[in-house]
């Protein structure tokens, strides 16, 4: 049964000043087990070794987004617009809560190198057995169901869907503001409180009012520079790399029956792919950290030297390239082999758009994806179509090849190497 | 040898926009393990779990006090005071970076519950077998004394100690800004850029400008605020106090010969006070949370329940108290244990000023401690002479006895205590 | 009749974001060219001249203080307390926005030379023939004589004159907030969410949650600090003198039969003391710079000189003194007369603690001025007995005499003077 | 002769925070009458009207483009870079604090209505009979030529002329952050420290090295929202029509021998435009709307009617529409004309892109105005051929054509209108 606490509970923030908590529900589902359990994952992953600010958590943004959510729901109630359902505050609410819940430790890494993907285990969570779920239950058996729904993107109420996942969702504006908060870099401060005051429930969907476009235009300016700046920065890839390629290792290293000095639970179901919902929820940054700390005595070179690259940070150096083919990337492992390094490990190569964060672009197939302007007349349109500068940055990609290597094993053979490639390799200091 | 880098490096810091870095030495100081390390300590200890933001490291904190450092130098040079000694600038520098190297996880708790002093360690890598020794050394094979000389206080430059460590060092003014900044309490705000100006080197002592008076106010009103508003928040003392718990518990079971499951190095040495430098360098915070994290399966029924409390965040409750004596104090005791309750588990009692921070108190025999203020014939006032404000903040101490218990143990027994007890444990809610 | 408008209106606001109207009436008022006057008449008088970015208007402030007004009222109404009487939402709002109708230019210097009252002329304007007392008549007859009665505190409803006229009012908020703004100055930022959301309406007052004390604390000790470092600045000070000695040459001369080259309506009326409403509202910060630009030619050279000093900001230099009694001021004025120098114009004792600014005292007389805190009994205490930080600041007044006068007359007689008298003046560089 | 000042000096400033002078020429600069004039020039005209905020001076803007030219050449002198110029400082900054010391009231709208140009006011006090140039002949006699040769751009050392005017000059970075601290309008943030620390003396220019291009192209996205937000914006616009008309209206009565009831000097002489250089000092905005009040009363009722409009706010409506050409301007003119309306002063068009305000635009012509990249190769590059997102603004041109109307006077006549025409002056509600 839905319940208002007696008195409103708030949370100092430093991005929203304070997180508004209103229903017991809510207060609730703060205090789980599941929930506590995201102040030990960091919202940017590795960027803390290129921004040393950027220590702060899921559970800070889960708390975020919450809080915006709740803001846009109680002006969609003040301006009593009949498209928004009202019945839905709450599954609405909840879900942009939990949205993150199954995020696991340095998420994007851990997902690429064990094939998972958190919102799977965020709805496992939910429909699971934990606190959450029970927490969850007392407004109905089937409300976890409901907000599972939502985080599936297959609820009933397509708003609901939309006002959690748009392009210009809660999820999206609190990660912007946060980032560019503890990061310290000041591309991603944005007009908020004009943007919510813009939204309106139109159709199934969160739109904008026209007047809002500058606004949205600058959101989406910022969202692109923070891209570039923060999400894509090299240092950063590096250490996601060098991340990836301890768990690959670590795998490796399992799998041929390797005896770890330090492998205590859940990381033994985690290489065989049998995580419970329980041991999933052992996993922590703080767990890897400590395994990849004692790692760096573990009897294997490579993942020792790993580990401890990754511990103090001592990160692949990388070169750019505007291109590179298949047989150009052939030609270097075939060099690099030939010359006494490993090319599986001692050379990555990365291009930024290939990574699975959103730069908005417009595009007919996807609606959901598109933010659309509401004029006088009730209709709607693509903010591309009535802004010149979204339509600019929609179109461009200007990502580079990065290719990163372990300075000190390549620098000693470097002239061994075909003079071509000698050249790409070359640092620029 | 001291070399200039070719380029300057700079750090983005939310705090000071860039942390600049000129000399060789400072940067290859910052890429040791040693210092890398620093990041996985929070410089608030258990506070993010009162405010969520504050999940920055020591590793920030130090580079800021690093960065003012700097300025106050720059300052003092291009102003020419003959009595800044100019030579002194590197190890000033290295000392205000590598102050807090010796810092523990969760500092405070750990210090007090196995009897070690941060200080002590610090010197101790400082002058052992580490990376930061060998960096140092490059300056001089007496180059690790001086710093570790600076960072006891017993530096024969006085100016050099008082710049490092006096109530208006850089240490003090970066945690003010800094803490502000990630909890979002903006008490802590202080025009910085003003009292730096203000400084001056005289007499072997940096001491004040007159006309920087107000703002030397400002900011120990702020401290004062900050003090009362985060160090001491109740329920960050609460959480310190189950932390203390699971150590003191942890190192009783150990004691005792009880095997755990769990209790990987450096953890035995630190139960048994015998740890080397380069064990102590494997503590740190996620090695802590991991083993509690392992410890709410450990078969020992407290031990555990403190683990999933710490790591769940169901912390003790409080009730304040204006005064209270020993005798009360034994009354209470008693009165737990009669009622089934432990009384050295479920019941701790807090004074706040206890604790090992300095809220500014001008005392004739501490002259170190002082804040000095020049005026225009040269003449050196205490601060606290001057100005009324100051006068009247440090003759404050408002603090209340707290007492901490485990609100689902105690609550069912509570009509069995006696009533004046019962009546002092109610909650108030 | 009351109207909403059909879609909220904002105004872009520096200090609190957007200022939000829902209200035709506060829409209607804001665009009366009474209200429209007040963009000409500066906040902070002559401080501009001392903080180069005070350039703000009563126009902004009011608008500060209507926004504030109605966040509070806005908390009051969803709390639903019993003790706010919802019938006078629009009265306190129209209050709130018209406090300061009747400020003339250079309010407090003005006020001073010409025995003006700025709430008098609030009240005139708005029971008088001006738009504004239209609009307002559009709620009532007697709408405009509520609205009045509440800015001479004796409306029948003590609530809504305690709301716009407190120690904790929106007033002082807003001012003490953009006054930091716009001077740089960064001691007057307070945590206002906190402060609103601690409000409550108790008994025929707004009174504060206890738990809102060090909010409190924190609001009391940066008004304490932006008194002293902003509003008694000595070169605000001097700028006012320097205005109020214009003024008062000014109507000597007018009296004398002087015949002034540039003398427009309604100034012979301000210095014959006959004002109507209509002339009054013809005096701006634009009509009496005019006039002292015109006057530079004026003349008069006592009155040419003044205006010259005040336009090119060449301000009377001082000297401070701990003591100055009666007697030495005779003797000061005598010395003066002897050695040529005018003692009216060319010397100015002023002692801060004078002025018209309120610094909080809590005083048993005057119940309205306190700050009373709710504690979990609905029990109230006054701050002070609660707070020993509010406790020391209350007692303190330290204030100094400052000796204002014009330098480049004074030092070429200063070796004539009495040799006491001398040192007095003897200029501190 | 050059002298430092004993003590640097300070002004408190919110955008930069300190102001610092250390140069006695500076010092004695900024309190000259034609400086301090400034005071009485709002840095962005009439944009207060609909920015409250916007209320500051030509005057703090002035020590900011001071400010910021003397943290570059400071960085410049640090780097020990060749191709700065060291003996040109005091040029430099003097030429920075005194670009616009030739600006009148509402700038851009009196120089329109008397074909003046503020770069020849500049230049002739600079050269003329003030206390600037006595001033500035203290460093010697061609001093004063020295400077107005760097603001008229053909001074022989191209680098201080770039310097202190070009597409990333201290007076576009001012602008654009205090414009955005006074609006409250958050787009104009800007990563100033990155560019500063970013800029190079190369070749006779001021360059930016390569990897500052992400800070350019925030601060040119920044402009580029600056200027259509607040610089464009329509009210804005609006109101300088009518200042326009104004202008316009009482010169053709003061040319057709009308006899004003107020017309104090230099008025008479700013219509027959024979101002010299004292008469043109004296023109400020005081004197502006100190003549519009008056005239409020004049005997002509169309200036009275748009003075009253432009002290009361009551700005004319406007319409958009996308296309118009000079056959259908004739139309409505003509048809305005037949019901009565008077088509000069009650019908303006609007084009914003006509405005001299400037969008950056790359152009191979006009080198000067183009941003320059220096790689690590020493090769320079215009910004434009690296960065795609500059290219996308940089051929943006999203004007609309603006009509202007006296909204009471056209909606009486309205239905008499065309139907096309009437169609297009519905206002859209």
């Amino acid at each position: 049964m839905h319940r208002q606490l007696r008195e409103e509970k708030v949370f100092k923030d430093p991005v929203h000043n304070y997180i508004h908590v209103q229903d017991e529900i809510i207060w609730s589902l703060i205090n789980t087990t599941e929930f506590q359990r995201l102040r030990r994952i960091r919202q940017l992953g590795t960027s803390y070794l290129t921004f040393h600010g950027a220590e702060h958590s899921r559970f800070s943004h889960s708390l975020g987004v919450y809080e915006i959510t709740r803001r846009i729901i109680s002006q969609f109630e003040q301006g009593k617009y009949p498209d928004w359902p009202r019945d839905e505050r709450l599954v609405a609410l909840c879900a942009a809560l939990l949205h993150d819940l199954g995020h696991g430790p340095f998420s994007h890494s851990i997902e690429q190198a064990f094939q998972m993907d958190h919102e799977d285990w965020t709805c496992k969570i939910l429909l699971g057995d934990s606190e959450v779920a029970s927490v969850l239950r007392r407004l109905g058996d089937d409300f976890p169901a409901k907000v599972a729904s939502v985080i599936r993107k297959d609820y009933d109420k397509p708003i609901v869907v939309n006002l959690v996942s748009s392009p210009l969702d809660a999820d999206r504006m609190d990660y912007l503001l946060r980032d560019a908060y503890f990061t310290g870099v000041n591309y991603g401060t944005i007009d908020m409180d004009r943007i919510l005051r813009m939204l309106r429930p139109f159709q199934g969907r969160v739109v904008v009012k026209e007047s809002g476009m500058h606004a949205v235009e600058d959101y989406l300016m910022s969202r692109y520079q923070m891209y570039w700046q923060v999400y894509f920065h090299p240092v950063t890839r590096s250490s996601e790399i060098i991340l990836r390629q301890i768990l690959r290792r670590a795998k490796e290293l399992y799998k041929s029956g390797h005896s770890f000095a330090f492998l205590p639970d859940p990381l033994p179901g985690l290489f065989k792919r049998e995580l419970t919902v329980q041991e999933y929820l052992l996993l922590d940054e703080a767990l890897i950290q400590t395994a990849f700390m004692q790692w760096r005595n573990e009897k294997d070179d490579l993942l020792s030297d790993l580990c401890s690259r990754f511990m103090d940070r001592k990160l692949y150096k990388y070169v750019e390239t505007e291109s590179l083919d298949k047989e150009m990337i052939e030609e270097i492992r075939h060099a690099f082999a030939k010359v006494g390094l490993n090319p599986d490990y001692d050379l990555e190569i990365d291009f930024p758009t290939d990574l699975p964060y959103d730069v908005f672009r417009p595009d007919g197939k996807f609606r959901e994806k598109q933010i659309l302007l509401l004029d006088r007349q009730d209709q709607l349109r693509e903010i591309s179509e009535v802004s010149d500068i979204v339509r600019s940055i929609s179109g461009l990609h200007r990502g580079k090849f990065h290719l990163y290597f372990p300075d000190n094993k390549l620098t000693p053979v470097l002239d061994k190497l075909p003079q071509e490639i000698a050249d790409l390799f070359q640092l620029q200091t």
